[in-house]
């Protein structure tokens, strides 16, 4: 049904700090840089492996909340940093929600919202994937 | 410093369930379990990508306590089920660690220890991470 673990996102209180230790330390390579007003959120996507390597390596998403009254602001405080979400990798995010509606897993989102890098994107239910916030992604074309 | 997003272990009460859940509902190939005893853990490894994918798609590393008293059982008891580390892939894990070591990152293992299918793994403290439990993976040769 997925095609790879498109990225990872990480909730953190600013986004420098964390790009200094991402990108600066580990030397993961800084591919995006947005601020998502309508989600409170400003996001960082860098490159999980290093750059020249062969397949899909994977992101990293760095997420910094806007304002405290956002939703990442609201994981932060009741969780501080750490983990955020898992995104996989889909063809046909149309096609992936069709097919996961009719196994019943319980969406948040039925139909694709806008992610970042004007992708399509579509939220699971942590209920439905033993506690995990699960994202898809279909990649702009 | 990394080659990708190696896997994403997910914590759970049981493996059975998550199972069904990972590779059933959503159809990833399990291609590995194994019971860690010292560690208090049984582990099951899917592909998140569809079999006859091209490049590393990545895998989820299912983790269920064996007992009470272990890490992921007071992990379950404190957060619930859910993301618990990443584990990125890298070609030489003493070159990585020293690496690591050199530019004052904050380690749990200076030294490798055994991991799943004869790897051999590492964990970086996530005070070093942005809060993130972080494992570094060498596949068996």
């Amino acid at each position: 049904m997925f095609d790879a673990i498109d990225h990872l996102g990480i909730a953190v209180a600013e986004l420098d700090p964390a790009l200094a230790t991402y990108g600066g330390t580990f030397g993961m390579a800084l591919v995006h840089r947005e601020v998502i007003a309508e989600q409170g959120v400003e996001v960082a996507l860098l490159e999980a492996g290093d750059p020249g390597q062969t397949g899909p390596g994977g992101h990293v998403e760095l997420l910094a909340p806007l304002s405290a009254d956002t939703t990442v602001a609201r994981f932060l405080a009741d969780r501080g940093p750490g983990l955020h979400h898992v995104a996989y990798r889909v063809a046909d995010i149309d096609a992936a929600l069709a097919d996961l509606a009719q196994r019943d897993v319980e969406l948040i989102d039925s139909t694709p919202r806008a992610g970042v890098r004007s992708s399509r994107i579509a939220f699971i239910h942590p209920r439905a994937t033993g506690g995990v916030l699960t994202e898809i992604v279909e990649a702009a074309p």
